[in-house]
């Protein structure tokens, strides 16, 4: 019986992706995959060159979103109104083939892969297909240990508030912000609050060829992609509970 | 110049290493790796089938715990003289030749051989591939996505102090608990208190053919080994700051 699979593609560099994503991106003849209306896509461009050249692409396009406030309601049945019509399209194509769906990073981890996976659970069988986190190939672009021995470490989105970002990060001692772009200077202000400033990294792209790299404090907040990762290591200097 | 490569090799299935650190174990002359005295070690079972036929192995076997508990003083000596020693001989084995170190899971996420690359920075040139993290490998055995939209995920040792487990798994959208074993029990209490015991996970060998996967409620304490992981899945429901 067909099935899609859900490919995690990994952080970027295409030497990331798993033997197994490789293979079946290779020997997809059905891909699908997100992008915003104009652009490439990030996982599209992850595979360019790996596909067979008579592959069928099905690109799903996010409805433009410059009219609506992207946290209106208008807006969010906007987007369920998408998922739930790509739902559909994707069980009536899986009845004859497979289709690989490709993913960035790991699709189990705030991937946009589960507004389809939770529309099409008991519809079409669906192998998902782990990968490397994004988070993982920023953490490899600065060359240190993110976390280590009994370090708690919290993984955050920007949009949260900023009293709550302040407390989380005072609180952790490794520290992963994603969801940045225009949430950057509150983010910011957050750490510096918390004492973390100093220590916090910004990495954009990372493990591609155009990787950036680059201190939080001496980055433009103006300046800042919302796919953008900002890092704070731990020193794994905490003590295990005596018992 | 010769290098350590020191390759992630991911949750355990060999598909689910990346292309690249795939390549670098197939060619290696001389490959290094930890393990406990006596056991076959997770790193080196991972690439069994893999390894050239005349390839040099460098087991850097543990030193014996069962006289020292491992939180006293004299065990942390006896383990900072083996990481000692193992960088003194990897940097003299490296003036030869490439070495890959293999590594479970991420070498950078809470990974052994950083007490290694911390005692070789400045004398050899090491490069560190990134590979899909062990807890990607176990949430993905679930197949429902551990953290979604503004979900907070928290990463925790179950080393640490009950009160204090139990107080962030109580602020957590998303949870994953490492360093089970003898400490599941009060694990298990945290989680209780917390009123999160009945949505926890434990798995272990995600993504190996012998995986186990239970609900936590209904799983033996006695029963798990130090290297399963609970995994405590986030709802995605947290809202965005409004703006």
């Amino acid at each position: 019986m067909a099935r899609i699979i859900c490919c995690g593609l990994g952080p970027g560099d295409p030497d990331l992706i798993s033997v197994r994503a490789d293979r079946e991106v290779r020997a997809a003849s059905h891909v699908a995959y997100f992008r915003k209306k104009g652009r490439p896509g990030q996982a599209r461009r992850i595979v360019e060159g790996m596909l067979r050249p008579d592959v069928r692409e099905y690109p799903m396009e996010y409805p433009v979103t410059t009219e609506l406030a992207v946290d209106s309601a208008e807006y969010a049945r906007l987007l369920a109104d998408f998922y739930d019509a790509w739902a559909d399209r994707l069980a009536r194509l899986v009845q004859e083939c497979d289709l690989v769906v490709l993913c960035e990073g790991d699709p189990f981890f705030y991937g946009s892969f589960m507004h389809l996976y939770a529309r099409l659970q008991g519809r079409v069988a669906i192998d998902v297909v782990a990968g490397i986190p994004g988070m993982a190939g920023c953490w490899s672009a600065i060359g240190e240990p993110i976390a280590l021995g009994n370090d708690v470490m919290t993984v955050l989105m920007g949009t949260l508030p900023e009293a709550e970002l302040e407390q989380r990060v005072g609180t952790s001692d490794a520290v992963v912000i994603m969801k940045t772009g225009r949430n950057l200077a509150k983010i910011r202000r957050a750490l510096a609050a918390a004492g973390r400033l100093d220590q916090a990294w910004l990495v954009e792209r990372g493990s591609m060829p155009d990787q950036r790299v680059a201190r939080l404090k001496d980055v433009d907040t103006a300046d800042c992609p919302y796919f953008a990762i900002v890092l704070v290591h731990g020193g794994g200097s905490r003590q295990a509970a005596a018992e």
